[in-house]
């Protein structure tokens, strides 16, 4: 009986083993890729040639990012809204920025995580990569309200700010808005977040519970995975309301692009990026999944399924990087005061 | 010639060093004291025996500073007004809370770091202790606009924060407005900045340049030290406008506690924390000077002592802690949702 018993449990990992493998080939198949293991293919696929990463612009673009003093108010840095502490977002409906403003379309903030595996950046996609993103909102009246020239000029006006612009860049470096933005760009290139997904799609049958496995199958047999897919999880541009309306249509007046499409989120960490979709009115992921369901599938994802695909989906949320804080460099008597109007 | 060289030099050495020593007993004699330089010292100096430090109090007090869903908005962190980038203060004259409201009394936010060493904090030194300071911002309607129990009732919806409350005081523990609090002035209690000045006042005469010593000098020989004293170089009860008016003493109504008295703030840091005064008018270090030799001792600061006395208050710009930001616990469907109005 004892070795019945242990053969029969053998059998039973096998199984699972199996399952697990067959699921794996299975997620492969409906474009599902995980962020490479090797350091080198990861630095391969999130490094710009045309700007390559080094320590010293990482860490420039580190403190730019978190530096508030790069908008109008100096109050609102990058951070602001897409806060590494929670999930890279800021958790509202729609963007809060300078005098209080909400975001004029009621968009919501995406998350900067693995951003940079996004083919296209804002939810209209109107940025191919992050260095095109960073300048937007640095500017935008609602959100830093920083005009480009003023950007640069505080950025001069702090001697240590030059200084490492120039160990990033060289001695000649001239430091410009587009630069300030790139280098920023640089630093978010590294928010990489590997979860236990990940370990999954790399040959771990048991990095994922029996609940999560049952959700990633139920993931790619509802056709979540054919917008959802890829190593970003989503990023790519798809059309929505493929099959219905979407019950929060009429708050903000975001239609999409031109040609009706929108950019498929990363799920990557959907947990911890709540309210979700563009105009951020569902606040449950469970409900936000059965609404895809309905929206984009035309099907009824069920409770039972929406919760096991929830689970799954909370495998998602991945390990992010050690941020030490940053010491900004003080600013002079050539700063430009922060303007609150 | 060369022999007599290296005596001469041998003695302008020994006499540097020996006006070193003579600076540093005078500094002490006016009530100037260093950082300890012993850990333990230290920890005796800056714990509260009520609420003892433990590494788990201190890194969840480190998140609850940094987490923005504190306020009513979601989007205001200790953090903001108190930037640990920016020398733990804003950058601005009057701090910006809820709904982009001012300071209504016109107030600056004074720096967290080195605050544990105030007799007493606010400007108007109303809070005896920072455990009660950090209950104030979060329930003000112009900063975080908390209520007290939404303030508790959102940590206590997040079980990954009551994990922590548990580890940190115990399985019993009852998280209220004010453990948190509490657990925050903890992590503000670590928050000390040694710097060259400490190193000099702790025997090491060649810590400071020539002309930061002689900035010390003449920050003594002036009366500035009667005020800015102590480990905290400030942070005690002070008459205000002793001599002269103040230039901008009617931009916001602040006039000290009951009997006029203001918080003197620390100079630890101060190149890293204007603009300067209660109500934050004044950028420059050295008009700072300037002004409170005028308005506090009826003296006139002669524009190189003002610079000298400048070039030794940087020396006072400590070695911030190392912090890594915090990776803080998603939010569940309990928790209440940001209220941006």
């Amino acid at each position: 009986m004892k070795k019945l018993n242990i053969v029969l449990s053998g059998l039973l990992v096998a199984s699972v083993g199996f399952a697990g493998e067959n699921l794996m080939m299975k997620a492969k198949n409906a474009g599902l890729k995980p962020i490479p293991q090797s350091k080198l293919k990861l630095l391969k696929l999130v490094d710009d040639p045309a700007n390559p990463m080094t320590d010293a612009k990482i860490e420039l673009g580190k403190k730019l990012y978190f530096d508030p003093r790069l908008s109008k108010s100096g109050i609102i840095s990058c951070n602001t809204c897409h806060n590494l502490g929670l999930g890279g977002v800021d958790g509202i409906s729609a963007a809060i920025g300078h005098k209080w403003t909400a975001n004029p379309h009621h968009l919501n903030s995406p998350t900067v995580y693995n951003s940079v595996l996004n083919s296209a950046q804002f939810w209209d996609g109107r940025a191919a990569h992050l260095e095109d993103q960073a300048q937007g909102p640095m500017q935008a009246a609602p959100e830093m309200a920083s005009p480009a020239k003023s950007v640069a000029n505080k950025v001069k006006s702090i001697p240590k700010y030059v200084n490492e612009f120039k160990k990033a860049y060289g001695e000649n470096v001239k430091i410009t808005f587009k630069l300030i933005a790139d280098t920023i760009g640089v630093f978010e290139r590294t928010l990489i977040t590997p979860s236990r997904y990940d370990d999954f799609l790399n040959g771990h049958p048991n990095a994922l519970t029996k609940t999560e496995k049952e959700g990633l199958n139920l993931f790619i047999d509802k056709g979540c995975a054919s917008c959802h897919n890829n190593i970003g999880v989503g990023g790519t541009m798809q059309p929505f309301e493929v099959a219905n309306k979407y019950k929060f249509e009429n708050v903000g007046d975001f239609k999409g692009n031109k040609n009706g499409m929108v950019k498929t989120p990363t799920l990557r960490n959907i947990e911890e990026t709540a309210p979700y979709f563009h105009n951020g009115m569902v606040w449950s992921l469970k409900e936000a999944v059965k609404d895809m369901g309905s929206i984009q599938l035309g099907l009824k994802i069920n409770d039972e399924e929406a919760g096991k695909i929830a689970t799954f989906l909370k495998a998602l949320t991945g390990k992010k990087p050690n941020i030490t804080y940053p010491q900004l460099p003080a600013s002079t008597s050539k700063t430009q005061k922060p303007d609150m109007n």
